[in-house]
């Protein structure tokens, strides 16, 4: 009965000055349990730290805190092996895991709290929770690159076109094509490697927002849990989220750069261009059509950008105007972050194995790579290097030899010299030998350019920068 | 062993063509039926109509319509009573209950799939969903207006400050305030019943993109559902899902509309304001400072707002640059609307229950509604009607009086007749006797305006449209 | 100098109790002057009908309302001929106007401000022009359909390769693939009617926010400027700006179908697809590479959704938790809607055209269209229907004949009866002359799909529903 | 006449193969003149840079390179000084300087674009923005950290509420809830550091996608353009958006920060709350209430986060899924990012100036931080310290004491020791003496706690890292 329910005892932890229970709809709406479990190790590791703390100043005794540590041991083993009864009454991972050690061990369970509050203690938990999310994130591009550039490796010389607005552009090898991923991808661990620096500075100790009178040694637990130093301000440190909002823009970046990818592998399956074939491991079939092989798994990863976007914007909006310190709406904070990293490595995880077992359509690739007049760059720098004309005219030039040769529907080798000539006169026979797509590639030595030689240099530097450990 | 699993017979459904089995990390980021389990009950309605449509149309017998039938009756009641068995590697609710089907009557099961895709029976079932949850939320405003209306009605003549920027502006009444949100949550109902209108045609019969062959009665199918046509064209039909944006799009704007609730309560609850008590049951405690007691639901509420906003870019950007028809990128529909849902519904419930039970301090109010010089524009007014001056020179003349009064530190009302008329000499002692938070509230009888009289014609109005069934 | 500034005299419309004068980076800040001056037409309007209804209630003068009106009629002119001199420490462009009229007709003008604030005049300009917006985007996309009816209408009987997961599916016609986005143009029209009838109410008379005590008419404002109706709730009139946020989700929705639509075209530009060619018109060219074409339009457009997304966003971010009634916040939201609003009018003229001038290569796509196994799904069908196979066996079947074709790579209709038979024994040789393409396409007559004859009556069925009047 | 215009001589920069000229709206569309003029001065130094480079290692001659410069130096001087005539026929800042240096230079102006595209050219121009913007915001945030520092030291102990929940939670000094935004604006600048580093090497070279054959040195542009290095993938040097984003999203961050800021400025100015005073400077008046004072600067502020988290939202948007290299969706990329650093720069300004000019309501805020038991947390700690109760127990005891003090609405210190000894019979007489608001402050000396000598060592640590060189 509703009306009994409002008689029930108040919450154990907090529920001093309450008289009536909380009622279900607030206490289904309250609740964290359901996502904040999740926080666990990292709950029993920051309680851990903080007794050991209170024990050495003597604000408890070394016997209380091992005793309270011996019971959180007891509990991670009771989650880890899934016989932890969590209750939503308890709302949050770390009530639940108070009231049970008050269970195992007493009253002394209740000296624990001393000197903190859920505010930091949440914060913390959080902070360490992240920071391994960081650590998994880093790992998991790491291999991404490892397969990168594998098939960069295998592909250095590889032709293919290079496209802008997915037309035509000028010759690239595959490999070259690739790199760029790497690079990307390397530009999202640097992201990670300062956020995680960033976030490394450890809440506890802040108690509600304003500090401590108890002697509390906020060095000591920072240490303890592997953070530089303490969060310089209390206030600061129960409110800021700044280290999940900056860890869900790095993974909506990183995301980005994974359905770039994925779309051209998409792009890539196509019957038209037919440049990749993926293994039966990674598509999926139709329920109707029994010929289909479809790249589920490059669409899914292209379509989950929105979730991670949308993970960043939640956040952010949740935390737009809230004034100083701890409010609510914070609570927000731990699905988009879980989500995205969930999303994230999973995505990586069968990017990585997708395109490990990816064959790359040779043929179909270099045979494209000479249509749509691609090496017309390279008539017109010949006509800058050879006949010494300044580049916008080459480029007019040649715009007008393309636009001949496509009224005669051919490429522009089929030109003849004669054609050429009409055109402009200075063009000698010396065109045709020099200009085709092995020497567009072969020359574009510059730093950085798509020539074999040099992505054979970027492939060993990449291994340098990326592979080592 | 990996290698073993390679060699598994392939899916049961669409794996015909297929070598190998899906990898296990693919199944994992390929699988939905975690969360489209919920489409259970639309499925199998979904099914049983089709079935029966393909049995009336002679398509199948009637007999193996029958069956079908049965045997989904037979699914319905295992799910609701949490005795099936969902399988990952059938990937989806559509598959898990076909394949089930299967099992419990034999190959007739395999009748059940001619003439439809899944494509079109996903985009049938979630379209059913939504329309429930159309309805649902519906019913969930309503009540919230109920509770608005009740307490509107209670506080028809409560006098408050009204605010702007806020700063006091000019005295209101409380019914007049709460009435405001009668009339957001009147046009979230009136977008939730265009939206519904607008989404209620039936996708079935769409078949993967291009219709079929068979001799089928989509308009049988769409009214057997509750539908009020076919979809008009089959490729939209599989492609479409701004059914679920535009039911986003609603939400986010409700959402918006319950976060400003939510905030004016966190502000009205402070010590400073104490406008407002909330009971026990909405409120939390602090695990440190036992004197709390905190406004968290308010604070949820307000916070949630970034999650549904969240939903309805996430949805948008998975959509995006998403050629025709089906692509797996719209896999990714079904969380957000189904957690912007769950987050509007709880929202709804635990606002509606909290304001019931709210009490307002109405002295606290009235007392507050005076300051600030409030019926400064009741003396410009007046100003305007009894010396038939200009408004804008009114205002001006009045802005002199405030400064005078902030000057002395007092309020409008006790400036003395020879101070006032040092700023405008025509001003007669009457100004006092009609010059009062009460009479700038009666005398507000524009319609929509916050005189009594005029609140509790809304508040009829309010009933009329929004209560009447 | 600055000591200076702070002495000048203060705001002429506000200023009166105010004593220093407003920072320069402060009046940069809240000036709105340099976007809402597009409102000017709205905003003479509103103020032209409240002041004959100030007349007409005997509020002011006749003889001032027809002051007034003529003031404003002159000012309309000056700022049509570009010699209005909008002053930014004015703020906005009602203050502006009002400044200029004081000018124009003198102490009148100071009449004009009875019974108002700019808190309504500001909703009541802003919904005029939103109003307006709306008309403009339904022509917009009427347009835009007639082009689409037109393509549908010449290419109703051509083959194309229908898609899902971009890969090739069962063959449609181009005039159905073109039906589609006929009617997601159709709902975004829908939603544009049901936005704009939602929006049809009058905030003037409101004032600051709880009405006045004038003898106001709003009722005849509200129909002198075609509103249905004043609107219900004085607060609520001026904090509301659920209008704009729900045309920038239609807005949203529009610009994804286009975002849609441009990828098609993008991929379809290809040289691998080669299904499109677009006029030089509506392409552009490169700086270094001579032989470009690249369909620069269809990417802008595609890019374009980010913006409208982001428009959408930032108002529902600026709403977010703001107390009743009106905020400065809420004065964000102009240039979302205006940059939403010219983003769409350019893409959609850019589109029709774009379209008008494309030319599809038939050819191209026939031949594209039996590939990939496409009519796997006719011969599964026919399995059903001649042998009576339960759809799933047929299904596998299929996919095992699919397996084989692909292991010879050949295409279906290449393989021999009796590899057929090896596959299914019952299989006849009336398969090969039954299961083509063309046949394909025009047995699929069930209502919304593929086959031309179905086609024909979608697009009657279309004129008469997008294109009448 | 339309027919006549499709006649006009084509672009000429890249028009040598075009028959028609571009459409009126596809012009618009297209161009990005509007708004990328602003990198004139960067367009300038890289073209000069590029130029020089090209005369140094011989691909043009140093006669040549020596022209062109004078020739930009000639522009940039034409632009700054507002006499350039800018054409949206000629698209962008980079084309409509290449024509312009035509007129000034003749047919040498067409070497400058040798062995470069305004792929890389772009992305140099725009990098070089971001990097002073960077910068810029770096000083705008610095300059709001010294009034910050500024004002907490001059209220290093002036006791105030502090909040959670928007409830009074415990005693603190002001000085220390200022310290908190100092923390916060140091991330941002921390962020603001690591984004510059990352975006500091120069795409210049990469030319379309491919890299060049001409002999070009890429360290030596980098070098004179202030780059760490060029960048190492020629592909990803164009395609890249990275740095924007990563601008946009530490920017959404800050703005999040002022967005509290601002928020609890509005609140503290209520009539309520009345903790602060702004300056006339900083506030707006009401055209119809003449008493209005309103917090305008800070709802503004406030409001902007919505512009802000859209422009990133815009960006992260228009990349999600684009092939490689270079799209015409990127032409997006600027316009978020100038109106956010627009943004920003006048937020932080105008925070600063008007944080300078504020003045606290020192004996309103002391007054308030005695109310709502805020010392509870206090009596706690003495039950644990004095009594040697466990936490959790003395919470429970002083919960009770708070209801007492509740129901007899009265303060903590207002209790009898017989009514406290009535729930504790331990407590002594001591306590009293012990526990009030000055003590609350002074004993939480905890590392980063409110005690004014730690807020004092936290301003001289603040001084050292934040305003030093």
């Amino acid at each position: 009965m509703k009306n009994d329910k409002t008689q029930k005892p108040a919450n154990p932890i907090w529920g001093g000055r309450f008289d009536l229970q909380t009622s279900d709809n607030m206490e289904t709406l309250n609740a964290s349990i359901d996502f904040d479990a999740r926080l666990y190790t990292q709950d029993i590791l920051g309680s851990k730290a903080h007794a050991k703390m209170l024990g050495a100043c003597g604000i408890i005794s070394e016997a209380e805190a091992s005793m309270i540590c011996q019971g959180l041991d007891k509990i991670q083993q009771e989650i880890a092996e899934n016989c932890f009864n969590f209750q939503k009454k308890f709302e949050d991972i770390h009530m639940n895991i108070e009231v049970r050690l008050s269970e195992l061990i007493g009253d002394t369970a209740g000296c624990l709290h001393t000197a903190r509050s859920r505010n930091d203690q949440v914060a913390t938990d959080f902070r360490l929770w992240v920071r391994e999310a960081i650590d998994r994130l880093n790992v998991g591009i790491r291999n991404l690159q490892a397969v990168l550039i594998e098939q960069a490796d295998e592909h250095s010389s590889s032709i293919m076109p290079g496209f802008t607005h997915l037309q035509i552009a000028q010759p690239i090898t595959l490999g070259h094509h690739l790199l760029a991923y790497i690079e990307m991808f390397g530009r999202d661990r640097s992201r990670l490697v300062d956020a995680r620096s960033r976030l490394n500075e450890c809440p506890l100790g802040a108690a509600a927002l304003a500090g401590t009178s108890f002697p509390i040694d906020r060095p000591m637990v920072a240490k303890t849990l592997g953070f530089d130093k303490p969060m310089t301000n209390s206030l600061d440190a129960v409110s800021d989220r700044d280290f999940a909002i900056e860890y869900l823009a790095l993974a909506s970046i990183l995301i980005m750069h994974l359905s770039r990818l994925a779309e051209e592998i998409v792009i890539w399956s196509t019957e038209q261009f037919d440049y990749i074939q993926l293994s039966d491991r990674f598509t999926s079939g139709s329920s109707i059509m029994p010929q289909k092989k479809n790249p589920d798994a490059a669409e899914l990863i292209r379509g989950k950008a929105g979730r991670v976007f949308g993970a960043l914007h939640a956040l952010l909006v949740s935390m737009k105007g809230l004034p100083l310190a701890y409010g609510k709406d914070m609570q927000e904070d731990k699905e988009p972050v879980f989500d995205a990293t969930d999303t994230l490595e999973i995505s990586l995880s069968v990017m990585a194995d997708m395109l490990k077992g990816a064959v790359f359509n040779k043929r179909q690739m270099v045979n494209d790579a000479g249509k749509g007049f691609s090496i017309a760059t390279d008539f017109a720098d010949w006509l800058v290097k050879e006949l010494n004309m300044p580049f916008r005219y080459a480029h007019e030039t040649i715009g007008k030899i393309v636009k001949l040769a496509e009224k005669k529907s051919c490429n522009l080798g089929d030109l003849s010299l004669v054609e050429l000539q009409s055109i402009h006169p200075k063009i000698t026979v010396e065109i045709f030998s020099r200009l085709n797509i092995e020497n567009s590639v072969n020359t574009r030595t510059s730093y950085g350019g798509t020539a074999p030689s040099e992505v054979v240099a970027q492939i060993d530097e990449a291994r340098k920068r990326y592979l080592k450990d």
